[in-house]
């Protein structure tokens, strides 16, 4: 069978660059949040793409150590000023408005208004990102110069929100394999008119689902569209049998940059995704570096909470917080590139493909190296050196002991994982090797 | 309950450097040995400050494999010209004596003398160290230029000294504490006029214990004052049931100079003294580093011959025989600094914090974050970076799954152990955390 | 009872290198390959140097997974022009011969000929070496220049060679020990006029063989002088329960060029051998490294197959492959200079003395120093440093836990193997330490 990542390579790339950015570009205008229509609106469109199931949670259901919020939707949201002119506008950016802000209309003084004002003032010109899902509140941001700009004595201030009861919203993709065991691939869905934190990782996660749709699988997939925190406290607290059954994981975000990869590793920290990420990072050819675990981040704070513990590490180019546009609206479409979009999918092609081949194989004839010359898989006239297939396949003869995995070869030999495979099915042809029997 | 760094910081540490150097001050003329009345008169000095109890043991008690020498006292001694000059003098310098030296009363001519003469070519001003505890001899040790002096044929050479079956003698100072292992800490005080090997050690000791004593405290804690080998094998051979206790220890030496600090590890090397050295080494901010066990040194070679292997390592400013000054009269009030020796106290200090305070908790919330919001244990507003302090209850959280002590989260978050207890408190106090059942 | 090393020494290192490259020389000229007359003519001289076992073993034995090939002798070869003139002639230099060429008399087109020709453009004054065991077929080697002259239509070709059933011939030198445990050394002795690689190899293993005979040894010691692959295949085929004796075993090969000395170590990497070879290069005062294992090499590919997973390495000067001479004719003598073949030799004097004398040993006054001054293993004089030897004392003692072998201790220490082993002597001697009941 051809691997992922042929099969994402048949296609054009630079193509699917342009899919996945296209599709981004439509959920972008979309204004969401941990609940309410921007997600469902979200999953709907995601759900055009792959087969997703959507589940609605109500308000107050307990997960853990959590209630699952009021739900939140947004009509309209300004600032007037004493002529009616709209000076800060939710229908100019979504981002204007603090996410969860709780309704009013009024008019206040400026002086008052301005506790209620959020700006970056070392980036007059963005508009920041701000939050206030569990405290009460209410909030504008806006550019700096934005700010500077209010001289009036009096503003009207309106929100016309609400946050009543209804539902968390979120969206599954499971794609059965041959084993139950189950790779999770989750990315967070709330963040409003964000491009790369997060409709790369939306995006990304919604192709790759796609790539694995209809083909024949070892492990089960499931790709979670949720809300950030809350999100994935409820999912797991509604699914522990099926977070049982996680063998592998990964949270995709900030993937459409120009950045090299980064890889977060998971708490267990020497987990067989970390060691299949690091292995693809290392032969990508692109600057990529392997980062520690640390419990502040994204989902994978839930998933590798000591509890759950699961093997899920996080994937991404530029880190979150280290990139001056991070929460603000500079991270817009034109921070996240289609190539860049497309090399992260090819990347995660590329990890999925050793998870679906790391499997352990027996050399058939362990007593001195068969001879490969009279089954073709040498080179006919000694003296010379070998070529790197040829290594490759000396490699998994000699490591097939019982004890060594593809991946344990892939690493010791220096060799990229997709060499090592190949080798690997031609000594199966030959019938020198064999598989080990066992579970996924 | 506040930290003993802490503690100490509420005293003014400039005020606690010119009494800790005072107090070296004091000690610096006695002429001590490895028995005789100059260590007992040392022990009184050091039985002023802190709770002592002083052992005698008498000469000929077989230890180990030694024997308990004869006990040394010295009256007089000097070289004297035909003109009745005193050229070498004892009362000048303790050092100017090989200590251990046998009576003599006699002139000989300078040919012979020569043969019992020590000088440093080198440093031609410079009086060096020497000691025969176990041959028997006798010698003078002067500066080069002294000896360059010496022109007469003959001189009159006088040991007016007794080495006689008498008593080694040592002090201990025990600080009960809620568990009966213990934590030791062991100072030579057998050097004569050397200010930084071994008064900044002698001192800097019996501060550390004044600090100690009435706290309340997880470990007991003994403070051995003793000549060096000789003193700690008589200790270990008359306390091998305490030995057996030691959880945790420290040879503390030469930690007056300007030198950054070095710690030697036990042999164990990775005892959990190591691992606290180390750690509030690498945040200490001054230059520091932690060098690999070796037998030879101070009287950690008797702590961690294989016999005993106690986790007793060795922290130094400059380590012996590295400086220039090491075992010369160089050596003196003016290579000890009062800040230095207070920064060593202080380093102490935090070294025993974390011995105090290294327990295991169990997150009572495993099952993803609790939301630590509604505790007011995190920002209120979402969308920028968190702090340090809220970075470290996640990590406590996180790794508070009962395989994790706090020096250990210390450790992996690479926030100082300070930090991390702190958050600890905070989280104990919201019943997130419970301590794990265990010994001390 | 002096070590290898000494015993090499008290001979003249230069001397010995004379006698080594002599005997390189001498079997310089042989055409040898992996069967036939030249391999037999290259274990009689060796024989006459060291006892020999010669085993000779029938094409057509099957030796796991291959078949003993037909023997291959050459009377004579050549290329000719229509003037009669050699153009091309093996009695010039057996390189130009492809290895185990099929017979063949007949003139050809220079078009039809080329295809049988192997040059080096690269270096076009040089014949490289090739080779062509178990593909029929037949060739010619000729330097680039050689080939750039061919201006006639046709040429005459002959090889008269002879490839019939016959034998496989080796040699093994065995020399017992106390223990029957086994230190294996093997070398190729299948290539035909090349100087480093290997007579380098065959010369330093006759001459170690030799400097063991006739010595009291720890292990029985065996040398292969074996044709590559199929002559290891053969071996193991044969001597099963011998290869299950192997504690220790090196491969020697390119030992005589001027490069420093590299390493390989056994597919398993941390085992004695690897650590004792890792420990003698380190402290050669030559440049060395070490090699992880790959499974590409020499012999050692066959006795490192996982089935047998020997602990046997590859000791090189230059790394096959890596150098521009190999494979060619400059490949010569000149390359192989006598000093470099009388370090080599020395080298692995030094690594078999560890092998010889690594034992663990129990210190037998473990509860603190014993008192070495008394025992004339200490200075007398206090308050100086300590030198090596003493300092290898103390490293002996407190590492002598039962737990450590003297390789443990010289590897801690950072002291060369020797000096801790005369340290034990010494310690012994002194009845400070006993020998810990165990194999060999």
């Amino acid at each position: 069978m051809i691997s992922l990542l042929q099969q994402f390579d048949q296609q054009s790339p630079a193509e699917s660059g342009k899919e996945l950015h296209r599709f981004a570009a439509k959920l972008y205008p979309i204004c969401r949040s941990i609940t309410g229509n921007g997600i469902r609106r979200t999953l709907k469109l995601i759900g055009e793409k792959i087969s997703l199931q959507v589940s609605e949670v109500p308000s107050g259901t307990e997960v853990f150590d959590w209630i699952v919020p009021k739900e939140w939707n947004v009509n309209d949201a300004y600032i007037k000023d004493s002529a009616g002119r709209r000076v800060v506008d939710f229908h100019h950016s979504n981002l204007h408005l603090l996410n969860y802000s709780t309704p009013i209309h009024t008019t206040m003084p400026l002086s008052e208004l301005r506790e209620h004002l959020f700006t970056l003032p070392a980036h007059p010109d963005w508009i920041p990102y701000r939050t206030s899902y569990y405290k009460p509140s209410w909030g504008f941001c806006l550019s700096h110069n934005q700010m500077l700009a209010l001289s009036e004595k009096e503003y009207e201030v309106c929100i016309d929100a609400s946050l009543e009861d209804g539902h968390l919203t979120y969206g599954e993709c499971y794609l059965p394999g041959k084993s139950s065991d189950e790779v999770l691939i989750s990315t967070h869905a709330c963040h409003p008119s964000l491009a790369n934190d997060n409709l790369s990782g939306l995006t990304v996660a919604t192709f790759l689902a796609r790539l694995l749709s209809g083909r024949e699988l070892r492990y089960s997939y499931r790709f979670l569209f949720i809300p950030g925190t809350i999100g994935a406290v409820t999912w797991l607290a509604r699914n522990r049998e099926a977070a049982g059954r996680v063998r592998h994981g990964l949270v995709l975000t900030c993937v459409g940059d120009a950045s090299g990869f980064h890889y977060k590793k998971s708490r267990r920290e020497d987990a067989e995704i970390d060691r299949a990420a690091a292995h693809v990072l290392r032969h990508c050819g692109e600057p990529a570096e392997v980062l520690n675990f640390s419990p502040y981040g994204y989902d994978e704070r839930q998933y590798c909470s000591p509890g759950f513990n699961l093997p899920v590490g996080c994937l991404m180019r530029s880190v979150w917080g280290t990139f001056p546009e991070y929460h603000t609206s500079a991270d817009n479409l034109d921070l996240v590139h289609p190539g860049q979009l497309a090399r992260s999918l090819q990347l995660c092609a590329s990890i999925v493909d050793v998870l679906e081949n790391n499997r352990t194989y027996l050399n058939q004839n362990p007593y001195c190296e068969p001879q490969l010359g009279r089954r073709n898989l040498y080179r006919s006239t000694g003296g010379q050196s070998i070529d790197g297939e040829i290594n490759a396949r000396l490699w998994v003869l000699n490591l097939s002991d019982g004890q060594n995995s593809l991946l344990d070869i892939a690493e010791r030999s220096g060799l990229p994982f997709a060499t090592i495979h190949n080798a690997t099915e031609l000594l199966l042809e030959s019938k020198l090797l064999a598989e080990m029997a066992s579970g996924a």
